[in-house]
């Protein structure tokens, strides 16, 4: 049985590879004797770095919870086997956890329709990791960009951060049995910038546009299909290489210095606006974002880049265009302007907020739902594992 | 339940660090609570590169079988994630594993006395691999001298032959709930020489004397020691720190070239027995050892290395003194002791080969025999991992 799924597998998969048609993928699947439509897995990962800002919401989460309307199965993992890369204070890393499991539940993850789950709690990542790190060499890893930079930093750093684009491959080819037709991996470059440094985005999406994508996280992603493909070699055609894709995502900018992006760790308090930020928070910070000396609305980027930083993030807590809001504007300067686009985040961020502190309030329903979570990405790792420990010799 | 029998560990193992004294370790045990007398657990890891010949035996799987009657818990590892870490052929490597169980067995290895596993079934070791690794700084594992020899003979190698001492480290600690009252690791480096180069072998063993051993093993202890004390002051007084001790164990030589040991690698067919040897196999190459032209029987080591690794053999398999052997063999020749050598191996090996085969024959029963240690591995391991990620702060 579980053959002849994988058979299916790479039947379709070496076909859309060759082809990228999506009708000739469908009829490939009819030939090979699957029956659904072909349906994409979505895997991203995301470090546990606590309450997601607005930036993140804008620029990551809401595209999240809208790809759970249009993929079969949508998996969401805090790698937290990851975050441990770099120096964590142990209190402060649960509760990050937690925060982030609360935050992602409250911008709209369904734990009945999307898989939610803790990185930690599937052995099979580290299980993986271990087998793919004695297919991966040396040098391979040296020259990644962000060991290079971060090595830099720190004195060399640990093994963990230089082997972390390892379990990386892991985190991505672990899903296969999740991937129905094709395997090609969405890595939102520009959503892994805006979220902060520290968090790492993947997503394993189908039926995309071929985009290049940022040249540190291109370098990860042609690992992991490195990985597949001496996998393949080594012991049988068994993992789907991967493939680099991008979806655009907005771009919000610090409320003090609209030359950078909205950050977490920004030493500047009143930049960031924070998902569990209050109404009181909000039309402070707001009301304090730097813009310029011209009272007009207008939506200019390259020269106006404080107030086109409000119009966007305007447009889009309130569903509108970028035109349409600045039209409703007109007339007002930018301070009387200030007030609608505090008003219109406070009216979005608020029943998050609340959603948040519910969801925080009780730790042991949170816990139950990652647990539960993980018992899901289980069912999908272990067959998995259970093959490559065949297919190496272990069985 | 947990965390007062870890405070009991500890202090009991505080205390044999400080005084290296057993009346004063049991009377320490009396004081935090622990009521039997310390039992020490012994662990030892060993790569599966198929059926043992018999300097195996006799260097090292004897004193196992042995330490059976003397240790509470023992734990015997085929630690297939190592021997992944060079390429392998996965049929190969399947077959060698089941042959090494089976000697393992076939030599006294006694399923219902020891805990008898394969390291992949333990998703544990790799799960506290990647978290050790994170604690490992890059330059520490390019120090060691294994990896100094191994990767320049191979240029560079993998990933996991850089980091397999983390995984070493790993194996060594995450038994700690087994060790009742310390956690001295007893690494056989004589034993280690006397496998292969390709078997690393260690043992948990308290009450020993302290010896040096092999410099090789000695800094991956030394990393293991590190890694335990690091993990300590980053997160909270856990793991004890493993030390190091040596046992003698006997040298057993090529039979075609007495200047170097029996290994399973020499391209000289006639050169080593194994376990798997027929009584026609045995004599043959016992009559054709390389000795010298003096017909009598003496042990000179030294200068008579061939005649003397015969009584030397000889002395082993029959259980009596080297001098009481070579009494036996006044008046013999060289030629006609070779036959009394050859009968005293073939009566020793004979049982162990017909062992083997039966076991062999029995695939089910032999794969059933290491599900079942995996599980009472994984019983250990899983409360020593629960505690670890919740020290981490991933609970």
């Amino acid at each position: 049985m579980a053959l002849s799924m994988r058979c299916n597998v790479k039947s379709v998969f070496r076909f859309v590879h060759k082809s990228n048609s999506h009708r000739r993928l469908f009829k490939a699947g009819k030939a090979t004797g699957t029956t659904s439509l072909p349906k994409a897995q979505v895997f991203s990962g995301i470090q546990p770095t606590g309450v997601p800002h607005l930036g993140n919401y804008l620029g990551a989460l809401e595209s999240w919870v809208a790809l759970q309307d249009k993929y079969s199965t949508v998996m969401y993992s805090i790698v937290d086997l990851h975050s441990i890369t770099q120096p964590q204070d142990p209190q402060m890393l649960r509760e990050n956890i937690l925060d982030m499991a609360a935050s992602l539940l409250a911008c709209g993850i369904d734990p009945t329709r999307s898989i939610l789950f803790q990185q930690s709690q599937v052995s099979e990542h580290a299980e993986l990791s271990w087998i793919l790190g004695c297919l991966t060499s040396m040098p391979r890893l040296r020259h990644l960009p962000q060991w290079k930079m971060k090595s830099k930093q720190k004195n060399e750093g640990s093994v963990g951060l230089y082997t972390y684009p390892v379990l990386q491959a892991a985190d991505i080819l672990l899903y296969k049995y999740g991937q129905l037709c094709s395997s090609c991996v969405l890595i939102l470059s520009r959503l892994y910038s805006q979220l902060c440094v520290r968090e790492r985005v993947m997503l394993l999406l189908c039926r995309s546009t071929h985009v290049p994508v940022g040249e540190d996280q291109i370098q990860h992603l042609e690992l992991a299909q490195d990985l597949a493909r001496i996998f393949n070699n080594q012991y049988e055609e068994f993992f789907p290489e991967p493939c680099a894709l991008l979806s655009g995502t907005r771009k919000v900018k610090s409320l003090r210095d609209p030359s950078s992006k909205m950050s977490k760790s920004d030493p500047q308090k009143l930049a960031t606006v924070f998902l569990t930020d209050t109404p009181d928070d909000i039309v402070l910070k707001i009301r304090r974002a730097v813009t310029d000396l011209t009272s007009e609305v207008t939506y200019e980027p390259e020269s106006r880049p404080g107030v086109s930083n409000l119009v966007s993030m305007h447009a889009a807590v309130s569903g509108q265009s970028v035109e349409e809001v600045v039209r409703l504007a007109e007339g007002m300067d930018t301070g009387q302007y200030k007030n609608v686009v505090a008003e219109a985040i406070v009216q979005t961020l608020q029943p998050i907020r609340l959603e948040i502190q519910r969801l925080r309030a009780d730790r042991g329903h949170l816990e139950s739902l990652l647990a539960k979570g993980a018992e899901k990405a289980h069912s999908l790792a272990a067959p998995v594992m259970t093959e490559v420990r065949k297919l190496v010799g272990f069985y």
